[in-house]
């Protein structure tokens, strides 16, 4: 088999990254309670201090710390009760040396105290009396104005994929709309004469199109809008027709199948005919996922995957996914793996990237990967595998009880 | 303070699955392209034979591999071509010994045919001679009817979260549909005197309502439909009338705040009044978020949760997830955990389970969990944490430079 351009998989990255320089999709503002997953457009800072006033994080009394100095159970201090703060209620109570205010969880703390003694540190000789049994000092069961979140401090930073814990910060600093990154639309076109609709039961040699539904849901997942084109025969003009149309509007395509060497490669003509230049490469060094294409019609990037679900699937996750991120200017946080011991030795070849599916398996207190096996494009390893393990091209292979780190496929 | 059945996390998590068993959500029929994130309700099972032929996965030639043992370079075995797979079609073809067929990756393989050489490993003397360069054991480079998922195999189980794999995996098989569980509905009521819409600009000691759009963001992250009821004043009457409402037409209720012992704890009456018994429990053994409050009305939990926005979040993620599992009947696979290093050590008291939020520091290849310090209640600290470190009721604390096992929430 003959690969234009075989590049290597670090290769190919750059290669579409510099690219799709640029072409970020636009923004928009959605309302808090449809934030969530999507991607921050411009930083959000803080219009205001959190808290907005100085509040107490106890129930209690609150007093100026300084006049509890010394006092314990032999010896309490003596305060006067001249108040009551009521809780979601502003306090115009001054205090003076040797008063106390008798304070709720979250009330706001009066002009000049600066602690506030808990109710069980103290005794109540009579309704205006308080005696304190234990010294607070200055700050002591208080949140002061601004500790929390201060005016102007950056809350979310644009890049970032909004978080249920996010929609609590933003909801906190009063924001109910947020800006945010408009969800690319991806068109995928399924190619191939064998390819029939999922709805059919193959005959002869036919085979359902898997594929537009997998790489769907995965970039769904990624925060896309995905719009199934359906299935394009194995003929030049079909695929140039549907390629054009899909092109017109959208921010990427994804062509699955028909990407190998031989008579039924149509998509890199039909690149080279719509992108009015050279097809960018065609053949990565990436096992499995070797046919894969990447070529621009304009300012669209357009994909050519291969036709084994798996392979489809892995070059979606390694190449396409972050072609997304990029139209998203999504920053991505450190990818968190699992280590884990690999079960058994597993072959690569030096300069090619090999991905390997494997499940964890956890034996007294340390995980196992172990590969799952079983010949290329077997869709009975996408279910079954928790993780994947990544044979970096300037390895030879890994040895068995080899520590690995497993990035997770599975999610809860 | 004083709480009444104030129980451990463990005995709390139980009371609550026993409570709940039985009441899992209805199911629904989903088509395959809505199926991603939901619960599988009834075990799917493969209706037919995956490939439904014997298949080629190299283009080649197709043979009886016992014709091409002994074939080397030097000594070729010589082939009659008798014909040729088309792709997506059935073959008619029957192979007798000494003859073969051109053959395409996927191609169905003809009857008497069991083994496939690579184009590559041939030589073609004239269009109707082959002549093969290297022997092919019979099954190389095919894969055998039924050898990916055989007839009647699981392909997903009861309870499965549907992964992007999965929807792969249904389309194989040619499933259109899905049997899931329904979406379970939660309703959110705000509870506090203090609370204030997030519209608007807290005045004197008022506070946004946070927790009804954190607790919503991850509540729906888990697959449920949430409807947020407002806010609800510190009066018995206005509580007990939105719980009475809510419990009508939903799964499960949460209100959040009003549920530390106190003048404004209205939560525990209201359960005592609608539930008609006991309160399950009123207190949690765990920090944050040790004003827990659980009961039944009728055959719909009711959560009290407290005030303070990560004590909240900290609940919801540590017991009402767990709860809508169970409504769910999901089985939750292993959750994973990264294994990290304590930056610091922390103090905890032994019977209480405590949730530390931290951030993951990559040194020198090994993840360092840095714990996120602030008083209880900070806001800030709930989006600068990327995960949980849990110190278990039988611990005392963790020592500095300890491994402990991270629990991520943030996601990608």
């Amino acid at each position: 088999m003959e690969y234009f351009n075989c590049i290597s998989l670090n290769d190919a990255e750059q290669l579409i990254l510099n690219e799709l320089a640029g072409l970020i999709v636009g923004s928009e503002q959605v309302a808090l309670v449809q934030a969530l997953g999507r991607i921050v457009a411009e930083d959000v800072v803080s219009k205001e201090d959190l808290p907005p006033f100085s509040r107490s994080t106890v129930d209690g009394f609150a007093v100026r710390g300084m006049d509890t100095f010394g006092a314990s159970e032999g010896v309490p201090a003596l305060f006067d009760i001249v108040g009551e703060v009521a809780m979601g209620q502003e306090t115009l109570i001054q205090l003076k040396p040797g008063q106390a205010v008798t304070i709720p969880t979250g009330g706001m703390l009066p002009l000049g105290a600066n602690a506030v003694v808990m109710m069980e540190h103290t005794e109540r000789p009579d309704n205006s009396s308080l005696l304190v049994l234990k010294a607070v000092a200055p700050g002591e069961n208080v949140v002061v104005k601004g500790e929390d979140i201060s005016k102007g401090r950056l809350i979310l930073s644009q890049g970032r994929k909004i978080l249920p814990q996010d929609i609590g910060a933003l909801a906190a600093c009063g924001y109910v709309a947020v800006s945010v990154r408009q969800k690319p639309e991806v068109v995928i076109i399924s190619t191939g004469d064998e390819v029939v609709d999922v709805a059919c039961t193959p005959v002869g040699g036919q085979i359902r199109d898997i594929n537009s539904y997998a790489l769907a849901a995965m970039l769904e997942d990624d925060g896309c809008i995905v719009r199934r084109h359906g299935i394009v025969k194995d003929q030049y003009e079909e695929l140039l027709a549907a390629v054009s149309q899909a092109v017109r509007d959208c921010n990427m395509v994804v062509v699955s199948g028909g990407s190998s060497v031989g008579v039924r490669d149509h998509t890199v003509r039909v690149l080279i005919e719509l992108g009015k230049t050279d097809v960018l490469f065609h053949g990565v060094a990436v096992k499995p996922g070797k046919p894969t294409i990447f070529g621009m019609v304009g300012k669209v990037p357009v994909f050519g995957l291969p036709g084994h679900p798996v392979a489809a699937m892995t070059v979606c996750a390694q190449i396409v996914k972050p072609a997304i991120q990029k139209l998203l200017c999504q920053v991505i946080s450190a990818s968190y793996t699992i280590p884990a011991r690999l079960s058994r030795s597993m072959a690569s070849v030096p300069g090619r990237d090999d991905f390997i599916r494997v499940q964890l398996i956890k034996k007294s207190g340390e995980y196992w990967a172990e590969p799952v096996l079983g010949k290329s494009g077997l869709i009975s390893t996408m279910s079954t595998a928790d993780g994947i393990v990544h044979i970096p091209a300037d390895k030879g292979g890994l040895y068995s009880d080899e520590m690995v780190q497993v990035e997770l496929i599975t999610k809860q």
